[in-house]
């Protein structure tokens, strides 16, 4: 997956079982650590109803000397009350004092079913394990990777490399998510590493600019979690980028976040097929993703594209909701490379070419080209299948 | 179902087989006539795209002497340009000429799959024959709504009688609808006939009025069709309806359309529950409906209750991102007669029992509880089941 020259230098990852997962072979208890003090920022859930460890990241962030991260899945710590947040902030006291550094420096982060208090009994000796086994290597980030995911079949990670005035630096980025997943954000964990020096500012802008064209142009189910969080670390010494290198530094940022969103996508829940929706000649970017993200969680496009049924009409009335003002005649759809509806009038098509499209191809391309300007928006998603609602009606029992 | 006696007086209905579905069993085309010159109001889709049959209602309502509705199923005559808003009008003038009254008289419908063009060389000879076929029977009104229906397993008509200053007024309805139905309005057609005198204005204010609780608070998936009307007719002679008496009225034409509005959701696609979410303590009705929509149309909530699983922080989660401010602490949460979260706070309860209610019940009762107002809302839905998934994979294939 990934090798140890490729990852950003000075972090260190382990992946435990902490016991709050009943799979003694599920890793279920995350540490990232930042061997100096690191700028830190996020970007976390739109939702009212917020989980406790983003109650305590939104406190601590922006950071100019954040040590690191802990990280639990299987238990959201969400809809917990006062206990869940003092529960938060002992994760992070633990973890803090396992590294030498102060409760303050150490965010949190938990995913899985909302609800529930955590156990602490066996959080609190895994943070301590965790600790034990930091390790700067590409296995060790592979468990802290697995540790984080819920539903998830593969753990996503991303790594760039990039040149900055002769000299190398790295990003690395690793996330979880599958269902839940809904714009603003995207119902999942993210962290990107880099080992740039990068003011705390520039990074609270620049998570913000990486968070919107990837975590908010993806969506499962348009179900925004409690729990959704972005968090970017940069650990390097001396003069902060500046300039034309931090729009470069930038631009890899927003990459590695597309990466991973994709990746999320790709593997939602009993999806069977990776849709990407390109929608074109909007008037603003904000047009252009709405239209996206309504067509992106109509169950009736997504059980069509699953049953590689050519309705296109469905993609046509779900742009029509999405409260974006335009004609019929501003709107042509292709579907692969099939123009289906042409300014606003149906054109005759061969439903079993494009049925075969559906059926034979696991990325689909949706493409609606309005003609109201010039903004665009590319966003991802899945199809609704059997699988989905077997996963979701079986998750608690 | 209905018997005679109890129908609006003065209107007949017809119900055939054109041709346009391929199965010369099923009805697909209804005639609804007034004998006499009606008030004639409806209320309409919001989608921005937008079925020819809707083009032509809203070009000739509200109406002071409607003579009726002609309606297809199986063809939604929507995204079809300019020769489908001809085909929309051609429909209304051969049904003006079978009658004897003049186009804009006739009022259109259709419904079922988007982007088709309208057989017309079948639906003219259907329209005709339905005139020939015209009735004032109980039996005639279901044949009509039978022709109406598209996914739908079962008609949903709903007949009041009223006394009002000694004399009994009618109120009939009947509706189709089972998929694709989103508020504002739900995707469906409904048609609200009564043999009380109501003036134009008052039937068009009386039309928004109903559909507000009924109509606007139903969906299966969010889905906001291309199509969805409501139309209310009115053939009562003499002095229209004011004051009390036209309040009365009005109510009883609201209760028609709640009872409309559940038969849809109770016959949703797929559907194993009926599930009625009430939202109370917010501080706008439409604060409450927001909150309710955005649980109701949450796949995740659905497939929950699909499965009987108890996972309550679906909900929670849901209404919190519903746009709707608030923080925990305003909230509480029952499941039945469990209460799961009060006031923010996790209460401790019995899952086997809370699942074996899911399981147990068709009709499922979540009511959200805030203490920010006065203002509530009564929403239904359901859950989101295999069926679903495999109806709309196979929809038109």
């Amino acid at each position: 997956m990934t090798t140890d020259w490729h990852l950003a230098r000075g972090y260190r990852y382990a992946g435990v079982h902490s016991g709050l997962r009943p799979d003694p072979n599920r890793l279920d208890l995350a540490l990232v650590v930042s061997d100096s003090p690191a700028s830190a920022a996020g970007v976390f859930t739109q939702n009212r109803v917020v989980a406790a460890p983003v109650h305590v990241c939104r406190e601590r962030l922006p950071a100019v000397a954040a040590r690191g991260v802990v990280i639990c899945s299987g238990n959201a710590n969400a809809c917990t009350g006062q206990r869940g947040l003092d529960d938060a902030r002992r994760m992070a006291t633990v973890a803090a004092e396992a590294l030498g550094c102060r409760p303050e420096q150490i965010l949190v982060c938990s995913t899985g079913v909302i609800g529930r208090h955590l156990p602490m009994p066996v959080i609190e000796p895994g943070i301590r394990a965790a600790a034990a086994q930091l390790d700067g290597s590409a296995a060790a980030l592979d468990r802290a990777a697995h540790a984080i995911l819920t539903t998830d079949t593969c753990i996503k990670v991303a790594t760039y490399p990039l040149q900055i005035n002769g000299a190398e630096v790295r990003l690395t980025g690793f996330a979880k998510g599958a269902a839940m997943i809904g714009p603003n954000m995207a119902t999942m964990l993210a962290f990107v590493l880099t080992d740039a020096a990068v003011a705390p500012a520039d990074l609270a802008r620049i998570t913000q600019t990486a968070a919107a064209p990837s975590f908010n142009c993806v969506s499962v189910e348009g179900h925004t979690s409690t729990n959704d969080t972005l968090l970017f670390f940069a650990n390097g010494r001396g003069a902060p980028l500046e300039g034309d290198v931090l729009a470069r530094w930038s631009t890899a940022a927003t990459e590695v976040c597309c990466d991973l969103a994709q990746a999320i996508a790709r593997d939602a829940e009993g999806a069977s097929h990776f849709v990407t929706i390109e929608v074109t000649g909007l008037r603003t970017e904000d047009e252009a993703r709405c239209v996206a993200k309504a067509v992106a969680e109509s169950a009736l496009v997504k059980t069509a594209l699953f049953g590689a049924d050519p309705n296109w009409g469905r993609i046509v009335s779900a742009a029509g909701y999405a409260d974006v003002a335009f004609e019929e005649k501003d709107l042509s759809l292709w579907l692969g490379e099939t123009l289906l509806y042409q300014a606003g009038t149906p054109l005759p098509f061969d439903a079993a070419a494009v049925s075969a499209y559906l059926k034979g191809n696991r990325d689909l391309l949706l493409r609606l080209r309005f003609t109201l300007g010039a903004a665009s928006c590319t966003f991802w998603t899945c199809d609704l299948t059997y699988d989905y609602v077997r996963l979701n009606a079986e998750y608690t029992t």
